[in-house]
C-alpha cells in the first residue's frame, strides 16, 4: 500500500523506535501517546483493521501482544496495561492498517475509558443477544 | 474458580445472554454497555487477565473477537467496533477473568477513548524503547 503510513514504517522509509518484531509483527512506540511507554503492534501484512484480517494473521496476535505488554509493564513499572484496537474512523481508528495499542496504566494517571453510557429495557438484551448469534458467520467465505 | 463472576455465568450458575460459544470462548451481551449491543468475550479456561493467558488460548482469541464483532456490526449497523481489553484494576479491570470487549460505535455516540496525554523529549521515546526491547522475554518459561 503505496500511501499507508504503517506500510511505509514497516518499508523503513519512515523512522521509528522497535521494541518488537517477528515474522507477521513489528511493535513500534506511539508517536502521540495515551502515556508514556504506548506501544501499537502493526501487521506486517496490510489488513485495514481486525474485520478484515485472516484468522492465521489475527491468531498470531495477542502472543505478541502478550510479550510486548510484559515488557512494556516490567519497563514502565506500572498498575496495568489496556488493549485497544479501533476499527473504523467512527472507532477512532486514524490508521486504516491493523494496529493494537499496548497502554501503561497507573492509579490516577487520569486516563479514562468509556463508561457505561446504555441500559436496555427488560429483554431487549437478550432479544439482541439472539440477532447477534444470528448473524454469526459460521463458515468463513 | 468458586467466587469468579464470569466463571460462574460459564457454569450456568448465574444466567446471561449467549451470543456465541465455541470450545475456547463464550461471547455473551455486556450488562452494563458501552453502547447497545456491546459484547463480551469470556475465555472458558480462567485466567486472570492477558498477561497470564497462555498462548493456545490467546491464539484462538481474535478470530473469536472477529466472528463475534462482524455479527454485532451487522445487527447494530453501526460504523465502527472498538476492541477493549483490561489488564488491572487501575486499567479499569473489574472481573479478574480474561475478557474482551467488543463494542459497537456510531459517529456521534458520546463515546470517548483516551486521547494523548503524553508528549516525549527528544530522544526519549527512542531510549524507552530500547528498554522495552531488552525486557521482551524471547523464550516461554
Amino acid at each position: 500500500m503505496d500511501n499507508c503510513i504503517f506500510c511505509k514504517i514497516l518499508r523503513n522509509e519512515i523512522p521509528s523506535s522497535t521494541v518488537y518484531e517477528d515474522d507477521k509483527f513489528r511493535a513500534i512506540m506511539d508517536i502521540g501517546p495515551v502515556a508514556k511507554g504506548h506501544v501499537i503492534l502493526l501487521a506486517k501484512e496490510h489488513a485495514a483493521n481486525l474485520l478484515e484480517a485472516d484468522d492465521e494473521l489475527l491468531s498470531a496476535a495477542l502472543p505478541a501482544v502478550k510479550k510486548v505488554a510484559k515488557a512494556v509493564k516490567k519497563t514502565m513499572n506500572c498498575d496495568g496495561i489496556n488493549i485497544l484496537q479501533n476499527n473504523g474512523e467512527e472507532a477512532g481508528q486514524t490508521v486504516f492498517h491493523l494496529h493494537i495499542h499496548v497502554i501503561p496504566r497507573n492509579k490516577e494517571d487520569g486516563v479514562k475509558l468509556p463508561p457505561p453510557m446504555a441500559t436496555y429495557a427488560d429483554g431487549e438484551a437478550a432479544e439482541l443477544a439472539k440477532k447477534i448469534a444470528e448473524n454469526i458467520e459460521r463458515r468463513e467465505c
